[in-house]
């Protein structure tokens, strides 16, 4: 991408009520717009990371031979009615009545709708198990939506939701999802914890939080530092009232976390309340076992810039960058600019993602925008260091640039 | 994909109600479910095609120049207020109150939003030109929802916005739109006819539709079978009270259409309303001259299906098949199951997407699921013909199959 032909509409300074690292950066950054309250349009850069994001999910998801479908985010009232959730979800629920006075409301969350999906599938223990996820924008109004894409009353989510035989095939299921959700937050280069939620009515652990760290986190994370154990206090209130921890003595660490993940094993309660039953190997009637997975992919876009940035702007990690390079030419010098566009063809030929701030704006403004943005790798093209056929190198994170050969800057980004 | 895994409910018979061809049948072959009146759930074949769909359409955006972006769903009423069409849209728009009681509605589209966004965010004609676009859900409230996706109250659709200096260069960007357009339906492997909708205020032709041409469509195209003369009856009152065309005389044809897509110009209708102005290289504000390109996506999944499909189910145009080959192992000698996998590996290599049917389940049953499902490409592997080396490979629309060797048919595949 040209940044000259780019929509990219940086700002000087965020408004005042933002506040939180990854909104004001969000907003500064030309990521991100507010429509209303806690609702937000996904700007080019943003969305190019939100869409990096869901690729990794969708990846890892397919290896585990889930499968993707869509349910609609517009809903009839009678699913959450048969739940009993119409009612309990109160006033987070977004409701309305269609042309025909029938009651309607936005998908919050989609049990109901894929028990009745699988009620209506699934008759057979050789159907299963099963997996099916979708990766979908959900709606939830929220008492007070804040901190840009943290808390959003428009979201994109991905949900899975897996069927089994029986609790122990149930606990199968979550344990390939557990593990995908490892390769997950691997790749989207996140440092996180894997958080007990609740040890569950089934036995053993059932549920658990996939908890990115940041300084801005508003989960309290008690982690251990030799192995895996870590807790969230804000749920766990049994070690929130000091209680000792069996598993794991010292020491412990605090951590500040924001929820990325959360999984975990349902059982049967949502189809025994719809009746959603197979038939057996005995051939008799039982209901289905069910999971299910939510990762909150826009607010991941969010999480991932609380963690990693400076105070110059975001540090994408390169798996999630909305480009991995930006190339600046400096002067107008034609030998800088040919081998700016050299490397602009020959970067994008290897499949990396390129900003060409090819821009006619001075070196300081464009180092500037290259740092608020966070693109992982920086190649600076002047005449002079050209004439020795060399380019300044500066991954993001790094204070200073290195003068390297042409060649070894491009090694360095396709590493 | 091994089918014995793959989550597709096919049905003997399509409920009742489900009369169009593609309702049908998206019915049958396990592509969609319906969860509400025009409410529709995409399973994993359904959602392949669609994700095929708008993957090219993207492709063919992108390399015009144009930036993928989202704006929310859920939009707060101020800007429809503004425009006029809260009141004018009726009750077509899903509207709501949030826990605040404020106005809230569904995007049925985006005008509106993205107007404000640019009078926000565009100041100045070196922003411009500019085409801003999204695939995004969107939601209408028509009196009666039915066929299928061919009307539905939720649906996937493409939309982008061009923004200019001036009606000139508008006109540059709508041709651009429509050069576009015509590689993205010769890319979805459809028959279509770019049909003039309106002449317009600006002078010039500024409106078009791609009508997808079916004969359960429900617009009546007049086209010439020389040039590229082509009008809609149902938009063009002046022909279908019979008066002469200028452009175009004998011979004209019938045919009936259903629209995939529609590109305007818009003018300044939005800007002026809205106040979207921006300096000119005079320094004086004016309005952005605006255009707008629709694209159904989800429709056009339905679109494909009435135009391609024949008594025995649907046949895919490859560019948009949920998989390109269908494997059909026959009975369970140990050679055939060993080729099978082998050329599930060799074809998953070459990038092509496989449907291996694993199922224990006899030969028919396969062959009637392959031709209802729409599959382009089936190749059988037998241990009569295998022991000759060779396979029986059949297009989805041949009425035999011929004996090839196996080389031939991965051949015949990758072309």
């Amino acid at each position: 991408m040209r940044f000259s032909k780019a929509f990219v509409p940086t700002l000087k300074e965020a408004p005042k009520d933002a506040v939180t690292p990854s909104h004001v950066l969000l907003l500064r950054a030309g990521f991100a717009r507010m429509v209303g309250a806690g609702l937000y349009e996904m700007l080019p850069l943003g969305l190019r990371v939100q869409n990096n994001i869901s690729n990794i999910v969708r990846e890892e998801m397919d290896a585990t031979g889930a499968q993707e479908f869509r349910m609609p985010a517009l809903l009839p009232a009678d699913y959450f009615k048969e739940s009993g959730r119409w009612e309990s979800f109160g006033p987070t629920l977004f409701r309305m009545k269609d042309r025909k006075d029938g009651d309607y409301h936005l998908g919050p969350t989609h049990e109901e709708i894929i028990t009745d999906l699988a009620r209506r599938e699934i008759s057979s223990h050789k159907q299963l198990p099963l997996n099916l996820y979708q990766i979908q924008t959900k709606f939830r109004d929220e008492p007070r939506p804040r901190a840009g894409l943290l808390r959003c009353r428009e979201f994109l989510m991905k949900d899975a939701y897996s069927f089994d035989v029986s609790e122990d095939a149930a606990r199968e299921s979550y344990a390939t999802m557990r593990a995908a959700y490892q390769r997950i937050f691997e790749r989207l280069g996140l440092d996180y914890r894997i958080v007990r939620a609740d040890s569950g009515a089934m036995g053993g652990s059932t549920s658990a939080e996939f908890q990115v760290l940041a300084q801005t986190g508003e989960d309290r994370i008690v982690a251990c530092t030799q192995c895996d154990f870590a807790i969230n206090l804000e749920a766990d209130e049994t070690l929130s009232e000091g209680k000792p921890c069996p598993e794991c003595k010292t020491p412990l660490e605090q951590y500040l976390g924001i929820e990325g993940g959360h999984i975990f094993i349902l059982g049967t309660h949502y189809s025994e309340k719809m009746g959603a039953h197979f038939a057996g190997t005995d051939g008799k009637q039982q209901p289905l076992v069910m999971g299910c997975y939510g990762i909150g992919i826009s607010r991941l876009v969010a999480a991932a810039i609380e963690q990693q940035h400076d105070d110059q702007g975001m540090c994408w990690p390169p798996s999630i960058a909305p480009y991995q390079v930006v190339l600046c030419p400096i002067g107008k010098d034609e030998t800088v600019t040919a081998k700016a566009e050299e490397l602009y063809t020959q970067l994008r030929e290897h499949n990396i993602e390129v900003l060409l701030d090819d821009r006619d704006t001075r070196p300081g403004a464009k180092f500037k925008d290259a740092d608020l943005i966070g693109i992982p790798h920086r190649i600076v093209i002047g005449a002079k260091s050209l004439a020795n056929n060399q380019v300044e190198y500066k991954p993001r994170t790094a204070s200073e640039a290195t003068l390297v050969s042409t060649s070894d800057a491009v090694t360095a980004v396709l590493k």
